[in-house]
């Protein structure tokens, strides 16, 4: 791991731990490279990523303050690494559905910017949270990046594997969020009415390199869930 | 308005444009900076505005491609320069439903880390879109921060005034979002029943210095709001 990620962690444990609140000040650019013997610009580095990340702001002449915003239980909607990444420390259960390689619909296609002939892997999944049914999610990936998956794969993090094992590096992501009404069939999965409100989030997963492999659809148990949004606000236009 | 601003509203305006689609390569940065007789600093911090604010993405020894994922009639929820900036091209009424100055109440004082001694300005707005209701929206201004309201300002954008007028500097946002129900009050506003699901999504505004000064509280119509919102996704940990 480069020396600016192992550096960042041990920063935003220490932003976690109980004894750093919203608006404490950091250590000087100057200290955090005594302390952990780097340059400038590595230390410059970590500040950027933990500013991108929410952590921390910084204020001109001044120098870097800590971010204590997160609600206990909220998605971070912004943290793109999976819901098994994101929900640590809670008590999370993935069961699979399905899984199938399938030719892309016309949605699969608009969303992922592919053809009719190029194939890709169709999972659904029922996820649940301290035992409470959670979201049913559906996802399509691009088999031509994901060529392989199996039912462990879907059942911990799909997330994990491709990153771990197929070293995929992620890009950027698309989300849209609305309120729909659940199915018959969905509803029964949430252990909820057809017809009761549902948050419906799309996603457009990209790499690196702009190309979009997943395109997932996930309905979420409106009482269970909660998102949290973060914005860094600066350099607006 | 600083030069880089002004370069990244122009190339705003040319990737906006119909004949630019996702995945398009920028002009290098060596064009650019002949292109607007700029340094390369100037086109740097252009470029980290643009990726910052979704409109491009960065391949590592490839160049710049353009982001074109806005759907149409999304509110993009991590654009925090106020609803009318964000819904351009939009016919969007507000109306004013209370201003008053008042003592902060418990859950305001957490929000905004102050404490019972500091007044704040109350608004609640309903705001309607191409004749349409759209949002139920309770504001508390901080009184040192925000002086005076008055029913023209906030029946226009209270954005517009606080930047232009009063001179402040926007910072980060903090923001959650679930789904909530309607009590019979805010639903007849809505033009919805109670018990009719909501968008309820809280905002927290900070100064460039990190200073709470606007805490909000919106309720959506779940039928006419749609939101869009975009991850970098860069610099992971």
């Amino acid at each position: 791991m480069p020396k600016y990620k192992v550096i960042a962690q041990k920063l935003i444990q220490k932003i976690n731990s109980d004894d750093m609140k919203q608006g404490d000040k950091l250590a000087s650019i100057e200290e955090l490279m005594k302390y952990f013997n780097v340059g400038k610009n590595t230390i410059i580095q970590v500040l950027t990523v933990l500013e991108r990340q929410g952590y921390i702001y910084q204020v001109r002449g001044s120098g870097n303050f800590v971010r204590k915003h997160r609600r206990h239980g909220y998605i971070n909607i912004m943290e793109t690494s999976g819901l098994r990444n994101n929900l640590q420390g809670f008590n999370l259960d993935t069961k699979m559905l399905d899984l199938k390689v399938i030719k892309p619909t016309t949605e699969v296609m608009a969303n992922l910017n592919i053809d009719e002939d190029e194939e890709v892997y169709y999972v659904r999944r029922l996820r649940s949270i301290e035992g409470r049914k959670f979201s049913v999610e559906e996802s399509y990936y691009l088999k031509d990046v994901v060529p392989y998956l199996n039912q462990d794969i879907v059942e911990d993090s799909i997330f994990n594997y491709l990153v771990n094992d197929l070293k995929i590096k992620p890009g950027f992501t698309d989300q849209f969020l609305r309120v729909s009404k659940l199915n018959e069939a969905d509803a029964k999965l949430l252990n909820l009415k057809a017809g009761d409100p549902t948050i419906f989030l799309e996603s457009i997963f990209h790499l690196e390199n702009g190309r979009a492999y997943d395109y997932s659809k996930v309905l979420y148990h409106y009482e269970e869930t909660q998102f949290f949004i973060q914005g860094t606000g600066t350099m607006n236009l």
